[in-house]
């Protein structure tokens, strides 16, 4: 049978980020502090479980009565534009960096062939219904720049494409901020060759 | 007020080898997947919580219905060494190592200066009782190398050094495995220097 610690090592390094080593240090930290970090993580835990929902417009995480979510509910937020992204994460990412101020919609899913995950299972018909009836006019697709990111980008774009009057667009691809040629993949570099842009203009 | 699940991150970061950004992928995670990993954390936790506790002899780790723990319980292991370190996680590297027969003591603790701990805090008492009660021939020393862990160390060496046929001795100094002596700090090289092991003798 396995001991109570070596469950705490698995169900902790079942975190993404926690390997092996990290997870029995942190079991160890846990359980040298019973009434300290443990019971804090135990509160959490049962807290996230009890509150954190998704928002029934945008997907995103939103709490127990708070649906729809501060950004669904603001009226300030311009609804013409949706970023459709592949996590509720994605939008926290987005929020954190301050660079938004339209709404999102997040797919909770990806169209993943090596996952079995179809189009079917992400929330497709809920953005088409969005898009239909709340005069959005433009979409723009932040899914992930792997090969399944590109899949639902493009199933979301077919889809979308027969809208009249919607513009559909997508991240830039390029080069990451702090990031040098020489630690660049050839995918990347190639995207940002193509996508140069001009800083001199001769005709000009 | 803070958001649950801001509380679950903060609960997360406060793990050691878990940074800020880990925390807040792990949190996501655990809320993505409430029915799976969450459950199994919160299972694991108070699992732990409930069942593991130290060892009544050593002070490692054990569980409830198991004390004394299974090293100590062991009749093939040998009580006359008694190896002596800072933490019930020590002893469980020393076992993954599979190096050592003998016994051991976890101080629970060490004389440190900076966050105010004295002899008094650490299983000290519990260490002379049963050097003098259970015929230990040997003791040794393995804190950690730094100054805390020497001061420790010291304070241990002092304590037992009145008890008549005792040896005490401490963990060799030196170079670890798998390292250059360009990656390694002065303190260290000095010990390895001074520490060094004849390969040839002359006089031979």
């Amino acid at each position: 049978m396995e001991s109570p610690l070596d469950s705490l090592v698995r169900a902790l390094s079942r975190l993404p980020g926690l390997g092996r080593r990290s997870a029995e240090r942190a079991a160890l930290a846990l359980v040298r502090d019973p009434d300290g970090s443990l019971d804090a993580l135990q509160r959490a835990l049962a807290d996230a479980r009890d509150k954190v929902c998704c928002c029934d417009i945008c997907g995103g995480f939103t709490f127990r009565g708070a649906n729809p979510c501060a950004i669904c509910s603001d009226g300030l937020r311009d609804t013409s534009i949706l970023c459709v992204v592949e996590e509720p994460g994605d939008i926290l990412a987005f929020e954190r960096a301050g660079v938004f101020r339209g709404c999102y919609h997040s797919l909770n899913g990806r169209v993943s062939a090596s996952r079995g995950t179809g189009p079917v299972d992400i929330r497709l018909n809920a953005l088409v219904a969005r898009v239909r009836s709340d005069g959005v006019k433009e979409v723009i697709l932040a899914t992930a720049t792997d090969m399944a990111g590109d899949a639902t980008a493009a199933f979301v774009r077919e889809l979308l494409a027969g809208i009249p009057g919607l513009r559909i667009s997508r991240l830039a691809f390029g080069l990451p901020v702090d990031s040098g040629i020489g630690y660049s993949d050839p995918v990347t570099l190639r995207r940002a060759l193509s996508g140069r842009i001009a800083e001199t203009d001769p005709a000009s």
